[in-house]
């Protein structure tokens, strides 16, 4: 359990880190900006799944580890020490990002953070259920017994890849509450009181995933 | 039968969903946006092929599954309920992104619908017909027998990217009378009435791909 | 060898019309035009590896062919028949291409040839024996026998993602003869006169690629 | 040993010249750029480890080499021989890209060598120091014994891909010795004088990653 718990940890690091430092640095206000966020979230999963997560089967994301649990994939011990390890992965990546922002003379004062200012609320909630459900579904069903192991982490990658599409210009996609409390609790203010929702419409997605995986698709465990 | 009409219901609905929504997102006007949109149906059908809709095959297409029938690969009965699921995703697919889109206070009034207003009827037919042919000229042969399972998925979802880069500027690309039926009823008018182009130009392009597959390079069932 | 000839005039049909095609619609002159390009003649390669051309190894490209013999891993009469038919593939790729624009009221007049008006002959000619050197000797190595066959295509496709990433600015990018007569002959003028530069740089640098991977990188027939 | 060195030092000429080039003809500076250049440093380093360096390994990179000394994965004298084909072969690159220049009337003077002249000194030496970490710990646990060796490439590729993306603006990214010291020693002046921060750095980083790998990630020999 110890090596898994570090996998997730520095996994998920590294998944934060590099996401939202292709955030800052590069915007995400163009479409260009788009591709490149979409590309170091999806990446970062894909190259994670194989190399310093493998172990752990590379969640990196307490959404995802709920979807697995609900299908009684993972026990509920599991369950909490992945999460308890996303989170500590994800802060170090947006602290780390902060120290290094910091030393930058041209540092902007985000972290990447989730936000639905451009939005409202309600659109932003609903985005993020549909594109977490969209998906947690690719990931449980991709990693069910009877696929190719090999592939696994490229699919997932290439679903995180095709939700950061649509959802970018949108709240920035979470889709992963790790990936969002992380830089709201560094930044605070408006992050931290926007966050709520980047953490409870990816758990109800990631809910309805599992159901329909288990009970329209028959994904195994 | 039923777990294949599902996973062909929901491959459809993500490869529509994530398709049109980055084209209503991002925009398709702009060279950047044609990247956009190529990865994301690419990417998408790359995706589905290997979770949600592995068990089916991943047509995602009422082209591709006629070319499969017309090979007899698939029994009209197999075409019957594949053509049906996929119509069924598609327009649950433009649903949910016009549901979302009525909630964003920006919102536009398109749905990624192809439109031959740029080219005209006839440019846009002919880049139709030949695009399709391509496309499921790749499909038919990459999922041959004796061709490697593993890459079927992968290389059928680098043929839509391909046809994407050369037909986004001209038409938004169908090459899927679902993915043009599914918006244009959504958004009625003008769509509506040019939909017949994008049903009938790419059924004639798998025709013709078929019959190629068949004779010119004795792909296998 | 009717199905291997049918397999590299199909496949570099497709590789010649969707790069060209690319390059017209969507311009070489911007970085974003590079990207599409590079992506357009790379991913045609990777898909018509594994699904059209898989049976005749995918040259589609003269310079391939000939680094082949060079390296006695095909013989001549394979040599002729290979090349003929990547010509007969190619010029049905730049006419498609000049048949569809003719229908397209916004049409340009170039069929994606190589030139080397920007930068005069001699750079042009010494940056196409130097990528053709590169692109070559990825080919030959990634297919030796003892290399993983399943990663080949994909990392011949890679090659030429790469020599396009440099040399599209520079002439557009031929690294293969067949390529460039095509359009050449069916735009005349200039691209005509200019051609020999993309048939000569090409041979010469597959011909040092295989000399290099012979004596010293051992690779295998 | 004479066909490892070989590749490693074909390699790197690949490498370097192509990833160069690329951040010279295209420019670093746009975000257009930053992905551009990215793939270039990503793709040649999957393409070389599957092709022409496969037999070494295609570290491609002293920082690398290093690392696998630390955890006893080389000797001592193959790291010697190592880090003197790489170094070679990254002149070799650096100085090809010079005389292709010199043949442009267009030449701008620079040979992509990294500089910290936007964002001083510190910045530079810490953003070094955490990238080449992420990147050689990414490198380390894919090479593992116990992880699919025919994605141990592709996962070390996107690894470049991805501190490409974060590194490009604020350094050019280095992450390598190899490729900071060949362009340098061509450009001289300012450039040789800032080398110092893209040697000492990815050692370090390098180091912390090695350490990492072994005592928390347990990676494999």
């Amino acid at each position: 359990m110890f090596i898994k718990a570090m996998s997730e940890m520095i996994g998920t690091f590294i998944l934060v880190f590099i996401g939202t430092a292709t955030a800052v640095i590069g915007g995400k206000e163009t479409q260009i900006g788009v591709l490149l966020v979409s590309l170091a979230f999806g990446l970062a999963l894909i190259a994670a799944s194989y190399s310093v997560s493998r172990d752990s089967g590379a969640h990196l994301n307490p959404a995802v580890s709920l979807a697995f649990f609900l299908n009684k994939r993972i026990e509920l011990n599991v369950l909490v020490y992945y999460v308890i390890s996303q989170l500590v992965g994800a802060c170090a990546g947006s602290y780390t990002l902060k120290l290094l922002l910091t030393s930058n003379p041209n540092a902007s004062d985000n972290l990447g953070q989730n936000s639905f200012d451009s939005v409202g609320p309600w659109f932003a909630f609903s985005s993020e259920v549909l594109l977490t459900f969209i998906f947690v579904l690719i990931v449980i069903s991709a990693t069910g017994k009877r696929r190719n192991p090999n592939m696994a982490g490229v699919i997932s990658g290439m679903g995180l890849i095709l939700v950061h599409l649509v959802g970018t210009r949108i709240t920035g996609t979470s889709v992963n509450p790790a990936r969002s409390i992380a830089p709201a609790l560094f930044v605070g203010g408006e992050a931290l009181s926007q966050v709520w929702v980047f953490i409870v419409a990816p758990f109800l997605g990631a809910t309805i995933a599992a159901f329909v995986g288990k009970f329209f698709l028959f994904t195994e465990n």
